[in-house]
């Protein structure tokens, strides 16, 4: 396993982005505090879960594209190893 | 409109449980600040979608049971708007 | 438990729908009998997930509408029992 | 591209579970033929759903395992284009 994760080049912005839910969880957590109507709380809680989906998708597709394809580059075990894992990574980001 | 959101008696709970995703989604930026391994992060940023995802669940019944159920009560037309509504917001959830 | 079901008035546009899902899976199965690539057969398994999630919220809709609210109007425990299983729904739906 | 998928030798299991999940569908459709409880027709239209993710989980895998670790291994901007897309199916696949 590298010491540089597949994410290096976007870390900027995947910080950037998980900043930014923060922001909005804690914003969510301001509306409750001021008993703002359900459905409006509700709304936000959507907005910030698929805000978190797609920080999921970005650190995939770094993963996919540094990690997998250089472990299937470098031949051997390791590819197939790193195609399970990141089976898995999917699956608990879908629920199936 | 009730000034009284559906999760007023849950308020503590709800606001417990943002001030956690909060701190899951600060720990999640720490991990990509210290370069951790690509689906370690992912299975973090998997478990705080999860977390929220049941806080939208807790909102959503006590939305029901409060909002829904005493308009249905009332009779006249808001019980079907608040029906179409938490339709719409269910809706966003699952994101179909 | 009443024995007409909430969908009653939607019946027959609920089970368009099914049908047209159900034909959307046997063309998938067509598809990955003919080696469709991979990412094609894909993209349909998805739109398949999206009808069937899109038959949920009608199905959630209309048991909002009739069997929740009903039972809110008769008063009584039922309501909140009601509620409780429809937020189990509701979670399964979004598998949080 | 190749004329094989990813999923050559799981095409049986993939197959079978289509037709499982169409026969599920078959079966949900009965179930409002026949005035099933919504709660009941909503738990199988999630079970279905859960099923078809399930297929997609294992497509998903067989096009990492081959086409993807091939791209790679032969090189060339062929790899990248694979992730870019791989990514995207994986979106809808979350539809975030």
């Amino acid at each position: 396993m590298s010491s540089v994760p597949g994410y290096q080049t976007d870390k900027a912005d995947v910080l950037a982005r998980l900043r930014r839910v923060e922001g909005q969880v804690r914003g969510i957590a301001r509306m409750v505090d001021e008993d703002t109507y359900c459905i409006d709380v509700l709304t936000q809680v959507s907005a910030a879960t698929r805000a978190l989906e797609s920080v999921a998708l970005l650190l995939l597709h770094d993963h996919v594209s540094h990690c997998v394809v250089d472990a299937a580059r470098e031949g051997g075990d390791e590819a197939q190893h790193k195609v399970d894992e990141l089976t898995r990574a999917v699956g608990r980001l879908v629920r199936s």
